[in-house]
């Protein structure tokens, strides 16, 4: 199998610009965008006062460095290797370790659609954690730790923006379980990024193909699209077929980190007889996806047997798919989730790769009317015990959260969030605000997702128009991330993080001058500023008009603004 | 001029009712969506458990109701025309009162775009007012008010849902000026609907034509289909040719309030130049339009002279198309706004007609950057002050606002918009949470008005797609009117309104139940919902599958719960 390789266009006006470690020797990618210069005539002299570019957060890799030759059956450079190997404290394997990716690899079958390349998995040496979590205890700053720190800054420095962010900063809210940087030393493609409320929001996409549709040359796309359009990080949420090899494509070719939720894989294993779920298969599952490169999985162990009965209850009961999963098999066993019982040994695998866990919200509200109900916030004190026990393992924590949440009902969320696990970062899916708008629901959910981010949610995971509807396509991911973009930005600049609104001010500047050109490249989706722009100007087609069709020459409020204040001046 | 007739067909799933006023002899047009029942099987036996059906909002008007025949070159039935009458404190003019409509009217050549029928404009008779503020507050409950408070109740005395909004209470709520019913005498096709903010939210679409783009058919489709999709007034922002025939055929078809910026017309009469603006030419805009039927008027009377030097100190200066024109014109004159030194002769002459007063935000923040600036919140001081004029006069008055605010910056607007102004009804435009997304500004702006709606605004006007880039086409109307339905609707959920829950609840249960096509008539927008679901889903088009391809059927957690649901009750 191979592979066509996806060409992105570099975004517009743009260049890619590297800012070097003063720890490490490290680049850091971020994107620069370029402006034109502000034009005034003055006494018919034409002077031009320079605009400064504007530098903005950077998710799409090597794909928009025109440098960077891509090939997506070699996948991306590795360029965490070598600073996973000068800590020393990681071997190579000699042969990967769980019985399904052997048995997958043997399987001459599956040559036409495997990943072309095998990297031998990486894992600590005997008795070590390797865990950012665990360096950031320790009170080792690490490449990861500097790399995030400048790339949060941006320019804020050269602009003398004030910043809280330094590399030690980073550590100390890593040490605190405030922040994580999911980064398993098996997907070093990735960027290091970090997920923390001290930090600007960050966003998730899900892509997967489901047993109905989508091929790997699909998904692959889909999970380099989400990049592009600003996507943090990408969950592999595949229930199909060839999962396995499905993901190999997509780490090996993703500039972000990725998460899986494993229960979905160990079911297609059983042949989704939920039943027929075990610990051994569990496990299995986790080891071949460590060694794979996932960087962060969703874990529902916080369902319990004894919460079962409260899904009767609801109006919508259980919308996890993997909290229903688990529901099932406790109340066809009639036994504790095997999730639950044997989270210690989970966590004792996970820092050995550091995978960090992302506890699944079973018992998140599928619709306003469950909201804040019994179920969701029994399990979420579930979750507070299980992150003090992930952290004595030294092992990174994040917090799912809903889900559908009325917007009176949001802050409630956020705040027993914080209290009951302990200051962990959350990750809510949303919440929608209300349930009546499917086609929608990027919208219903951007509102919830805004407000929950403001109110201190980490990390958002996008909802694209055909949430409850069906598979979204690459146009859906790109409406979702656009949407998730502007929430989380929205958040950004309601928290007064350092620097946020210099985007928004160029661009309001660039619109208020008439630099058209400018307010698209500025903007978060150039394309389609620019599109809905000439579809009214196809007779002007590159007119820098001081005005659009959205009110015509005479009556633009922006260009009489300006006489008046050109008058006010003189 | 004949145009075709806009042909909508009714919503699915769906009949139109009419409840029957106690006080007046009233039929208040309601959307009754039936559902399927629910089924479920035991022991091998098929049982069917009946849905209730769902009432909701309908600002379609007669457009939805198959037993009306709709002829727009006649008109939609002016179905207030008796209520009128009947208070005996109105006359029928003989002619019409402006020289400009009689211009028009005399000006041969413009038979060919001429609404077909004249309607002689009616008017408070000598000494009286005739506004429903003046009526509420002499203890009168008009057929008005008893219309709203039944439309805004939908079924919920018939569901045993205590309400508090009763004809007594909706006067109560007018005669406060805390609520208005925007009902010129001379637009008797509209139905009444009620703005305050103890009251189902509204939203506002604007259309209209400019100088560069779109036709009278083309603006009057507009306003059915912003009906046709849940806006509950028409903002006719023309400012290209025509304007005052493209508005008649407007009123004369529209089911919902007419709002205009008669300003604008004005300037087209002088052909664009600000300066020669007059209050004459201003004041019999004003007649003309209230004989034609406008329900309220955008005045931006708050701009002042004084004001004009904090323009230059704003990063985007003076967004308002309205309040531009008016500084520039008190610059070029170094005289105070007409606006504001006639105010108490425009009360005088809005009381004849009941036409209400929006008082247009001409300093609105058109960047986050200039948000809650000292040129925003001066003028609110003086809207507060034009408040207290109006209702002087019995004119009924609400209060535009921003515009371009972040999210932490937006509970301020609110709570110093109720202080100011007196808690007269506030109205704002979006606002937008953040800059940096053009071509998706409905949804940054959905944010914004989603939060202000829940902290007390009554009405918000809708932002397109297009919103700083060009003029909205059809669908552009709709991605507006829906993505403010959810904003609106969304606040009414935070807000508890009495019922509001219901149709959420409804569709929630529809969705959990695999009653797909309930699911899609309840949504907002039923035809999306359908289209998404069935793209994927050629192969059985009208399956009833318990599943979707977003997840597959081994996938599907509303599957898995309802079997454990029903585990759990055996």
């Amino acid at each position: 199998m191979k592979i066509d390789n996806i060409n992105l266009s570099s975004y517009p006006g743009s260049t890619k610009k590297y800012v070097k470690g003063k720890i490490f020797p490290i680049n850091v990618a971020m994107r620069e965008i370029h402006q034109h210069p502000t034009i005034t005539i003055d006494n018919g002299k034409r002077i031009e006062y320079p605009n400064e570019s504007v530098i903005v957060y950077d998710t799409s890799g090597p794909y928009t460095d025109p440098n960077v030759k891509i090939d997506i059956n070699k996948g991306l450079p590795r360029i965490r290797e070598s600073w996973v190997i000068e800590r020393n404290d990681t071997e190579v394997q000699n042969d990967i370790s769980s019985n399904y990716g052997k048995a997958r690899r043997d399987d001459k079958s599956l040559d036409a659609i495997r990943f072309p390349i095998f990297h031998k998995p990486r894992k600590a040496k005997e008795g070590r954690r390797v865990t950012q979590l665990y360096y950031a205890k320790k009170g080792i700053i690490t490449p990861e730790m500097e790399y995030v720190a400048i790339r949060e800054n941006l320019d804020n420095e050269a602009r003398g923006i004030k910043t809280y962010i330094t590399p030690e900063f980073v550590r100390q809210e890593i040490a605190e379980g405030r922040a994580i940087i999911s980064a398993n030393i098996n997907h070093p493609e990735a960027e290091p990024m970090i997920i923390g409320r001290a930090f600007a929001v960050k966003l998730n996409t899900n892509i997967g193909n489901s047993a109905l549709s989508s091929g790997i040359e699909e998904e692959v796309a889909k999970a380099v699209w989400s990049c592009y359009w600003g996507g943090d990080t990408i969950m592999d949420l595949s229930t199909g077929n060839n999962i396995h090899e499905t993901r190999e494509w997509i780490i090996r070719n993703s500039p972000v980190p990725v998460g899986t939720v494993p229960i979905y894989q160990a079911l297609e294993k059983v042949n989704g007889k939920v039943k027929e779920l075990s610990w051994e298969i569990y496990r299995d599952t986790l080891i071949e996806q460590c060694e794979q490169g996932v960087d962060y999985f969703t874990i529902h162990a916080g369902v319990l047997k004894e919460h079962a009965n409260l899904v009767s209850e609801r109006l919508t009961g259980c919308v996890s798919r993997g909290g229903s999963i688990m529901t099932q098999w406790c109340v066809e066993h009639d036994k504790e989730s095997f999730l639950y019982e044997h989270f210690e040994e989970i966590c004792e695998i996970l820092n050995k790769y550091d995978v960090a866990v992302s506890l699944g919200d079973g018992m998140r509200p599928g619709s306003t009317h469950d909201a804040n109900d019994r179920a969701q916030f029994l399990e979420l004190e579930v979750l507070g015990k299980l992150t003090e026990i992930a952290w004595k393992h030294d092992v990174q924590v994040i917090i799912e959260g809903p889900g559908h949440v009325p917007m009176h009902k949001i802050k409630e969320n956020m705040e027993k969030q914080l209290e009951a696990c302990h200051g962990a970062p959350f990750y809510t899916l949303g919440p929608l605000t209300t349930d009546i708008a499917p086609g929608y629901d990027h919208i219903t959910s951007a509102i919830g997702a805004a407000m929950i981010s403001w109110y201190g949610t980490a990390m958002i995971c996008y909802v694209t128009p055909k949430e409850h509807l069906s598979l979204p396509n690459l146009n859906d991911v790109r409406e979702g991330v656009i949407a998730y973009k502007i929430a989380a930005h929205a958040a950004d600049l309601a928290k007064g993080l350092p620097g946020a609104t210099i985007r928004d001010d160029a661009l309001s500047k660039a619109r208020y001058e008439f630099r058209w050109k400018d307010q698209f490249n500025l903007s978060l989706d150039p394309a389609r500023a620019k599109q809905y722009y000439m579809e009214s100007r196809r007779d002007a087609p590159d007119s820098d008009d001081r005005f659009c069709t959205m009110c015509g020459p005479n009556f633009c409020a922006m260009r009489i603004s300006q006489n008046i204040a050109d008058s006010c001046d003189k």
